[in-house]
């Protein structure tokens, strides 16, 4: 005979059997029964979040290390929208990741108390898979269904809303797991039509993605470049892409279209690895979206949801079998003393990059000195901002390091983007993860004071200008840090920011960094 | 001939001679038209926030108040994410708020660039009117309408998606307003059943919410009251509810079920006025929803979208000619001195209550001791939490110290729930808000200790306990404020909140006090 088992636990069980062990959660009182039983299912970490943006862009970091789906549980349609933002950038990530949302009891829908929303509307704006399930005895065979629907389309949201009385009803029995299906292969002839393209020419141009932008992949990408001549550039924001010395060196295509447009001047053929072809972050006006240059001729080496390294490992061994791929010499370029600025704050980071570390990018424009400063720095791994809803630089960081304990995690912020998930903070401490921020504070949105000007709106007036101001007040991020618990110190010039990375991995758990660098101008 | 107008600028002209006037926004690329035309329309007043889940709490609080609409401007599918929970409280509240959230350029959409995501399906789950704009030239006509739809059902979200290319283009014309459409009255035949059901008895309750709400509904209910002997009760979580010395003392139906069927044993017939019939606001294991005793028979005098106030009035005419409302004497509990408690907390608050406050309450478990304290305390208005979505208190109390300048506000914050939207304070140190935040800091998610021994989940084990702690790290709220611009102090005793309470009043401007409550047992 055995023990009466509640929904919760069977689905929790389902969970850990599959191998997702993780779940960041801002529980409420739809999810108490999850809550109960995570002391009957040990193998489950519970990871809590003060805001549940903090959550879903957590899950998404620890994807992109890992490869493996974590939980997040979610209160009701309320707590789903608190976290779609993150949802979002997961979901251009290629994320594999498992939404579970606790609803009310299937009885007291139809009161339309306060917190009933529409949650399955919300949630198939961000996941591939969404299902509501319907009895206590079907919900973990749901649970290990929607685990498998994460791998789909190369990674994706699955999102599986949970009435509370399928939750704390027994009857519940763990499901077993589905097998993981592989990341699809490149596209029958896709490596042929590759190969000729590449011996067709001229001056082609390899556009590297997702798991393009692996060792493998870009150590293969290299060959193909060395033997064949073409040009390799990788899309402007990856969801993790591997660098430093000893790997070839790989721009990324420029977020400005004009930058972006020089970058791809001159390309013949583009050939898609992992990626799509690139277009604009925005419409603007007087210019078109699409940045394939004219007459240049798309091929699909392998799709964003197909194994791009396999297909480029096998294309270099069609048209590179004796070549080497190119490794970058190790070095920094050199700091510039006294006050920071966007080029020696990207040094000093370089520099004292710990070996190993993680690097969750979101310092937007105070950002643009890192990838030449980092192209030659300690071996990393680069997680940037993929779908564009800033405030995914903490929490991504905040998975990263759960996801890796024994990497040492840099979070690279800018103030603006910072403040959308500034709560990311407390989970760092309450976790005592290793996360080091550096928190570039130049108190404006300067992208946007960027974008105002390029949209030809015109020259911003005092109203405008001062929408585009983070000046008054001036956010004092040190004293924030430390009202969460992370220990923080401020840097306002070079010698000062090696220092206080210096403390910052002389000791382990979070820390800031408040790092005063005057906007570009 | 007139001047090229970009559509940006004729739909904030329409806006500003339909009376919407202020704007709470985050804003980004997609926005930058709109941004730039603050200076081309300067009746329009442009609040930033620092994240959007504080502007469209402040667009609920300012139409709470006002009740006219505010508008919000939010940066495409994510921004509108991050508004949402907010904007779910909003519906909840039936507050008229216009969303107006910025969209790839028409010709950009085909892309499907790193922003793009389903607008307006997320927008559905929470407004009552969604258009797309189409045309420049349609643009002022479309945001006429929008702001007309607000009005629609007593007050609800009108949402219109503005792609880029439609706010930068020149051919816009200011549209003109529509009539704002009144409340509608009650049903036909309403009033004289509600006079029947309370000739007929025994035991009437008089369930009061919405606009019965107001000073004039509680007069008219009370009457209703004196002449027949009916009970009042108002609605657990109002969205306005005037209270204080002068007015009938109605109490707020118990938050827990157990308690609510307490208050209301014993009703013979239920009338409900601006209020739907009572339910429990989660469902529980082993009881069900609906509050309504057995044998209750319910009718309705006025629904949520009638106007209840003059209904109530009517029905005061009639069965209550010569009754006067009755009036709560002046007077406070006294104050027991010492460490913080619930209590304490709440009889300082009532009794330092500067005159005509506006009160936001989202103080969850540490608030249990306001009603009572209130009843007699100085005239005031309270904002309750309507959608159950916790991180509305604080941006609430920004659109109301907005929309009523001369008036000081009060919000009654909890730890928890202040973690959501604490960005709030920026705005309120930017605008000089005269918002005095208590922020009672008891270190837990005490409500959820409750419900998790509600639910009959059991006792919580070691792991479970900690997802409802929030004591590791504490929090320290002082320094966070402090971070944001919000002068700050710490209070541990009864004495020590008096004097924090008059320091908060006796300079404009925001502050922060951070009570030290510990958690109820």
């Amino acid at each position: 005979m055995t023990v009466a088992m509640t929904g919760a636990e069977a689905l929790i069980g389902t969970l850990t059997g599959a191998g997702v062990d993780v779940c960041f959660t801002n529980p409420g009182t739809s999810e108490m029964h999850f809550v109960q039983a995570m002391d009957r299912v040990p193998a489950m970490r519970a990871i809590l979040a003060v805001f549940e943006g903090v959550a879903t862009g957590a899950a998404d970091g620890y994807a992109r290390i890992t490869g493996r789906p974590a939980a997040v549980l979610l209160h009701l349609g309320p707590g789903l929208a608190n976290g779609l933002a993150n949802l979002h950038n997961a979901r251009r990530a290629g994320s594999p990741l498992l939404c579970l949302v606790g609803a009310h009891a299937t009885g007291h829908v139809r009161f339309d108390a306060p917190l009933q929303s529409d949650i399955e509307a919300a949630a198939r704006t961000v996941s591939g898979w969404v299902h509501t399930s319907g009895t206590t005895r079907g919900l973990a065979g749901d649970a290990a269904r929607a685990v498998a629907a994460t791998a789909g389309g190369g990674g994706q949201i699955a999102t599986l809303v949970i009435p509370a009385d399928l939750s704390w009803e027994t009857g519940g029995q763990p499901a077993a797991p589905y097998p993981a299906p592989p990341l699809p292969p490149a596209s029958p002839g896709a490596v042929d039509a590759a190969a000729a393209t590449l011996a067709a020419g001229p001056a082609p141009l390899l556009f590297l993605g997702r798991n393009a932008l692996t060792e493998r992949g870009l150590r293969a990408a290299s060959r193909i470049a060395v033997a064949s001549g073409a040009r390799l550039l990788a899309e402007t924001f990856p969801a993790r892409m591997e660098g430093g010395a000893g790997l070839p060196a790989v721009a990324r295509l420029p977020y400005l279209p004009e930058a972006a447009d020089q970058a791809l001047a001159g390309t013949g053929p583009l050939i898609l690895a992992g990626a799509r072809a690139p277009v604009t972050f925005f419409g603007y006006p007087g210019r078109g979206g699409d940045l394939v240059p004219d007459g240049a001729v798309v091929t699909e080496l392998a799709g964003r949801g197909q194994d791009a390294a396999s297909a480029l490992e096998e294309l270099a061994g069609r048209v590179a079998p004796g070549a080497e791929p190119q490794a970058t010499p190790p070095g920094v370029p050199d700091i510039t003393p006294g006050p920071l600025n966007p080029v020696n704050l990207a040094n000093v980071i370089a520099t004292e990059l710990p070996a190993n570390a993680i690097i969750a990018d979101e310092a937007a424009t105070s950002g643009f000195g890192l990838p030449q400063a980092l192209a030659g720095a300690r071996r990393h791994t680069l997680l940037a901002l993929t779908g564009g809803s800033i405030g995914q630089g903490l929490p991504v960081a905040v998975g990263a390091a759960v996801a890796a304990p024994d990497r040492p995690v840099l979070a690279i912020e800018a103030d603006g983007s910072s403040l959308y998930t500034i709560q990311a903070l407390w989970t760092m401490a309450r976790e005592k993860l290793n996360v080091t921020t550096v928190l570039v504070n130049n108190a404006a949105y300067a992208v946007l004071r960027i974008e105002l000007a390029r949209t030809g709106a015109g020259a911003a007036g005092p109203r405008a200008a001062r929408l585009l101001d983070l000046s008054d007040p001036v956010t004092d991020f040190t004293r924030i840090s430390e009202g969460f618990g992370v220990p923080a110190r401020r840097a306002t010039t070079a010698e000062e920011l090696t220092e206080a990375l210096r403390w910052s991995q002389s000791e382990p758990g979070p820390h800031l960094i408040e790092a005063i660098v005057p906007p570009v101008a």
